[in-house]
């Protein structure tokens, strides 16, 4: 069950642990999941990847959220191949970056303009940065245990990171109204901004879809205290609702930040924002090498426009739902107790008296033996490129993976 | 001379100003340039630009940068759409994030180890990260005016920016090792590390190369302090020495930071350190969403490969000298004063008596509506693709800028 020790990838990893930080660095370390995983992969393509010893994977995560439509759906490989065969990065945009912030103003319902990035953090960093030129506040109320990035004002870690980096972040906990209103109580007349995910996806924890007075409470008070609400869509945007995750209670955020999906894994981020802080985003300085590559704008262009047409987000949602019953009967069927939560277009297994995900990373390493990449602790992701089949051959091993973790339990109770 | 209002780059600036704020970010808005010069790109080649209404350029920003073998270069083209078709963004890293660190350990003198990043900004705020987290110290000393990047540690504006996000930046004067001395002092027992630029690169003044006195400083005091010592070679990295810009007086940094030419205008940075830094960088949290993707790390093997072969940094070098020789020449023969500073294969060009750069940008338009695209602020670019003929043809182009200020001078004095 473990990599073999004379592997291709156990050879690179041993390679990358001379020349790498820890063999690797950030969300994508393999060393956070089960030992069979694979820290390398070779090739990838619709629902499906490779790791470099040929071994194929049916896969849940989807490049933990970019890959949307499927690896080289042919629509966006067409318009990218297109505009790389003109130029990417040049010394301006192209016509695509007009084009590509036309159409998000088009989809995106709050939109009433649009900034380019690459990172999820920086479209974050962005938006805070022009909620506080905006306002000429200073504090940002932020939910305990949500991830926004991996910058000072954000990481989840603070080694290397001052407390002056904190100073004005203060915390509430979300789809918690009392506690929104106490800390922008606390706030007082320094209040910039609320930023808030999409719906609550912390690592190792139940999702929640936020509750419509939650939603409510943080618009009233931005609207009533002039600030900014920020609605942080990196992880979950264009996969819920295209114009806007929170679009079903009618609250619009005042600026959000996106990334992820966005160009269907093309590296690609953007602010969309209100009118009233368009004249603050036109003020401040925030820019990069390859902020104007207009590759993956073409490739946004494209992702967009199939979103457009409609039938993508409710697949997503059909087939996850199917996934979310289909483990839920097995679940019944071995005895074994677990959790699904949140939006079934973005899956959470966890499972019952498992505070060490003992249970989880075993039902993981069981599905992955059987070619199903799950992730124990992560909230996971379907493509559009699941179909009934896919979600059938994945129940499949998740059939397996729950045998194993009801045989555990019965071995140690 | 000024863009006709009936262009189609006119039509995409009023439509960019609907949906974008101010109708375009950072450095790369054309209002900082002047009124001829075009803000969006339809199409690139070698050393040449065409703007969306069909002009073509002699390119000297280089994408502010990034274009160092020249736009579309063949091998390293050939890598990024080899690798295109296995995979790009996936749920780990592909081979060449092993093959690109190890070829950045054997290239760089200092490197131990790399870690891969998008932005320049990341690689020097991942770096100041790394600083801190292995000293378990505050104080950051920076140049006076040195741009590092666009968040709220070092953004050039403070709009947005609070005091404590720049509460433990002191600042020093590049070039004088007695400031440095000075700052290193004030930090005390507080000094995490001391960033410098490559050479002095600041906006709208005269560059300047280090002094030996002044790197071999800044590398005592780090040894004296346990500092570490941050090189920025975002801007001038793989343009004045492969091993890395301070190399000629064997001063190795600690950390360095690496993007623009990197992968030859793919997105892509990094960060290089020695070993005594390792243990920090394997544990601060850095990521994003497609720092593992593996299409610019490709293109950036294949552009280290190149340059590997020598010749490269050789060819900029002779160019911009016989660009900067003939500049020179042809501002003697037409009597206008104008000081060229810093590495020739980065030049600068500023003229005397120009505190409002009105000569420098007559010079600048005159020398577009010839065809050939310099910058009347900022150091520009030279690439592999600029040979003798294209040198040549920008002299010619500068031959009538520098007529026009000199006719402009005439006409005002």
């Amino acid at each position: 069950m473990t990599t073999h020790a004379n592997s291709l990838d156990a050879a690179l990893r041993e390679r990358a642990r001379r020349v790498v930080p820890g063999g690797m660095w950030g969300h994508l370390h393999a060393d956070k999941l089960p030992a069979n995983y694979p820290q390398f992969f070779s090739r990838a393509e619709g629902c499906r990847l490779w790791d470099v010893d040929g071994r194929a994977y049916l896969d849940f995560m989807c490049s933990w959220g970019p890959n949307l439509l499927g690896h080289h759906h042919p629509e966006v490989e067409a318009a990218a191949e297109r505009q790389a065969r003109l130029g990417d990065c040049m010394n301006g945009p192209a016509q695509t970056m007009v084009e590509l912030a036309e159409l998000m103003v088009d989809t995106v319902a709050h939109a009433d303009w649009a900034q380019l990035q690459k990172n999820g953090t920086d479209a974050t960093t962005t938006c805070v940065t022009i909620a506080r030129a905006a306002t000429t506040r200073r504090k940002v109320l932020v939910a305990r245990g949500a991830y926004h990035g991996a910058v000072p004002w954000c990481s989840p870690s603070l080694l290397g990171i001052t407390a002056e980096d904190r100073a004005h972040i203060m915390f509430y906990d979300y789809n918690n109204a009392e506690s929104l209103r106490e800390a922008a109580a606390q706030a007082g007349d320094d209040l910039a901004c609320i930023i808030a995910s999409a719906f609550r996806h912390d690592l190792g924890r139940d999702q929640e879809l936020p509750s419509r007075a939650f939603a409510e409470t943080a618009r009233a008070i931005c609207d009533a205290r002039g600030a900014a609400l920020i609605l942080d869509e990196v992880r979950a945007g264009f996969r819920l609702h295209l114009a806007g995750s929170w679009e079903p209670f009618g609250v619009k955020p005042d600026l959000a930040a996106w990334s992820k999906a966005l160009a269907n894994g093309y590296p690609l981020a953007a602010v969309t924002g209100r009118d009233w802080l368009k004249e603050a985003a036109a003020q401040i300085f925030v820019t990069g090498s390859f902020w104007c590559g207009a590759v993956p704008m073409a490739a946004a262009i494209a992702t967009l426009t199939v979103l457009r047409r409609g039938g993508v987000i409710e697949h997503l949602a059909a087939m996850g739902e199917k996934l979310r019953v289909g483990i839920s009967d097995l679940a019944r069927r071995h005895e074994v107790g677990l959790r699904q939560s949140g939006p079934a277009q973005m899956p959470m297994v966890l499972f019952d008296d498992d505070a060490d995900f003992r249970k989880g990373e075993l039902f993981c390493r069981t599905a992955l033996a059987k070619g199903v990449y799950f992730h124990p602790r992560h909230n996971m992701f379907l493509c559009a490129a699941h179909g009934e089949a896919e979600i059938e051959e994945a129940l499949r091993a998740a059939d397996a993976g729950l045998q194993a973790v009801a045989e555990h339990v019965r071995a140690t109770t």
